[in-house]
């Protein structure tokens, strides 16, 4: 599947916008790989600013702990690209910017970063409520352009899903 | 002049990149209406994470303060789209981020938003290092989308004019 667009991504965020103000709950991002590209893609959309507080881009491990507050400890056990340094930022953007509802994103987009186990492409994308989490796993495939785009939509969609499931 | 577009963005980040890389310096970014745009074009430069250490998207009040430190007095006296507020985030993010040189936007992307003596479109963009700042003043005059896109073009413009002017 191709990544999409950066249209098709501002369709997504002012969906899940949408949602966010049907279940009267505020969203805050985690972003590492995707850089600032969900912020970005949220605030293109009229009206995003009663729903998104902000975000926090942890471009670097130092980041991911002074800000987000992920434990040192678990990026060395488990690698930045984790599925628990996902959950861990999506904690840390719900508390820190005391959101309702937090997306975040860990990958590679390479083209450099790949490692043992660890290829170009590897994501964690993960959705934090009140309620609990959710985490994925995806290996993407394109250029770094590309990945960054479809994390985006993967953290986007899981977020959506995750309010469409709790009835709306 | 036209806003710029993404692609010119992304070579205009690479541009400072590379000027940062050739000073020895890191990077920090603070958003408010930008929303993450800059984060964005940074990280779409293949290598970007050995100068850009991440950014705050502080798009509520409420972020400014808790996130970049910003005094709420500041924001109460000149408001969230002022020459103070927007070099206290640069200020912020320099210290939080832990980086040598910080950019700082904020302003009304608009359709709505607007005040008497704060119309859409006007936004602060400031630059800090070690040594000092500087700020300037714009009032856009595009939609949404453009008013973001110029504004992250003046922040990474006024950065790289700082760092030619300090001799590369």
């Amino acid at each position: 599947m191709p990544a999409p667009a950066s249209e098709a991504l501002v369709v997504l965020a002012a969906r899940l916008l949408a949602a966010c103000r049907r279940h009267g709950l505020t969203l805050a991002a985690a972003e590492s790989c995707t850089g600032g590209l969900i912020g970005h893609v949220l605030t293109e959309v009229p009206g995003a600013s009663d729903v998104f507080v902000g975000g926090i881009v942890s471009y670097g491990d130092g980041a991911k702990v002074r800000l987000l507050a992920v434990a040192a400890s678990e990026i060395a056990r488990h690698g930045a690209v984790s599925e628990q340094v996902a959950l861990a930022m999506a904690d840390g953007a719900r508390e820190r910017l005391r959101a309702d509802l937090a997306v975040s994103v860990t990958g590679i987009a390479g083209p450099s970063g790949g490692a043992p186990g660890k290829p170009v492409g590897l994501t964690f994308v993960a959705v934090a409520d009140a309620r609990g989490h959710d985490v994925q796993r995806h290996v993407w495939s394109g250029d770094r352009s590309a990945n960054k785009r479809a994390s985006a939509g993967a953290a986007l969609s899981l977020a959506l899903e995750r309010l469409e499931a709790s009835g709306s």
